[in-house]
């Protein structure tokens, strides 16, 4: 363990949930390289307020987003921040993929609960439900949009191994993170994800200690 | 009065709400030409299942949505199916204008609860709350976006006036519906919306009588 705390692992095909006070940093890590990780804010205070895709990309005007945006709720209040992106790439369109996902999308893959249902299980014991989950920050998921014709296609991830993107909250969140389960998010494979949380104050590293 | 309905009116800056039923198809017309209509589809049976812009441009594989594609809700059911559309250009990215978008957005524009607050307003009767209204579907809002950057510009529709995008209902819906508040999304103007309904069965036609 090191002074800014030890690495959380979640499996591959899984999620987590935990909380995060304002002023502590959230260090999304891709362990392997090539791995998407959902990640969804929740007001701590309380869970109506949750985070919106729709307000914060119209407050960013871009569909991009990379260190110094913020993270909106649906009540145009300021959720995280990112603080830190060694990729520069993530997806704020998409909603998590769900059992939903796998029957309409994948001709050859076996039924899985995906990351929605990953994200419920995980955030259901603060009262979250399945029905309440919005569109989730993609982590490391690229998914560039042809400004033509509209179209976009789901190509596996910039991030190498130990890649990371740093948020900070900006108020006290509960959060849910996922090692994605769709294979198109992660060329065709399933990974972990590594998270650490930084103490206010401590200020954060990315080593994956 | 004609054999398919009157048009119904939402006057600018305003919202309504009202009940299409499965097979039923709503006629949403831009009289004047260059104006915004957020349409956001609830489902009647549980107001818990709502559109989700996430699930529908997953499914379709586009952002810029037209004749023939499927709005889905957060449960992956088609409510919604786009069968005719004069204009071609619609936005499914960006929240409803609120109270904030004005704030935050606006230098010199008085505050308005915008079209996040008219239908929120207008839906309140079926019990849809304030903080469950997610990202609706912006007919006529013209919002192209740049590949590469992922940088995009909120433009004047290209709608002219008696154009119009019709959808046909797949289950029961509430439907709430506005006539957009925010300058930049109508070119600086504010103009009213019509919308009809025509009864399953009878086929619709465009001609705002």
């Amino acid at each position: 363990m090191s002074a800014n705390g030890h690495s959380h692992h979640i499996p591959p095909r899984s999620g987590a949930a935990f909380e995060l006070k304002a002023g502590e940093e959230l260090i999304v890590i891709d362990p392997e390289g090539g791995q998407v990780a959902d990640l969804l804010a929740v007001s701590l205070a309380d869970i109506r307020e949750m985070l919106s895709s729709g307000r914060t990309l119209d407050y960013a005007e871009r569909i991009y987003l990379t260190t110094g945006d913020k993270l909106y709720s649906n009540r145009s209040n300021v959720m995280l921040e990112i603080v830190e992106d060694t990729v520069g790439r993530h997806d704020f369109l998409l909603t998590p993929c769900s059992e939903a996902t796998f029957r309409l999308c994948y001709d050859n893959e076996p039924p899985h609960q995906g990351c929605h249902g990953n994200l419920a299980a995980a955030l259901a014991p603060w009262g979250v439900t399945d029905d309440a989950i919005p569109v989730a920050f993609n982590c490391f998921m690229n998914v560039p949009v042809d400004g033509e014709t509209g179209r976009f296609k789901v190509l596996p991830p910039l991030s190498k191994a130990g890649d990371h993107i740093t948020f900070r909250a900006e108020m006290d969140l509960v959060i849910g993170l996922t090692a994605c389960s769709a294979p198109a998010s992660n060329g065709g494979s399933f990974k972990p994800i590594h998270y650490r949380i930084v103490p206010k104050d401590e200020g954060g590293t990315a080593s994956d200690g």
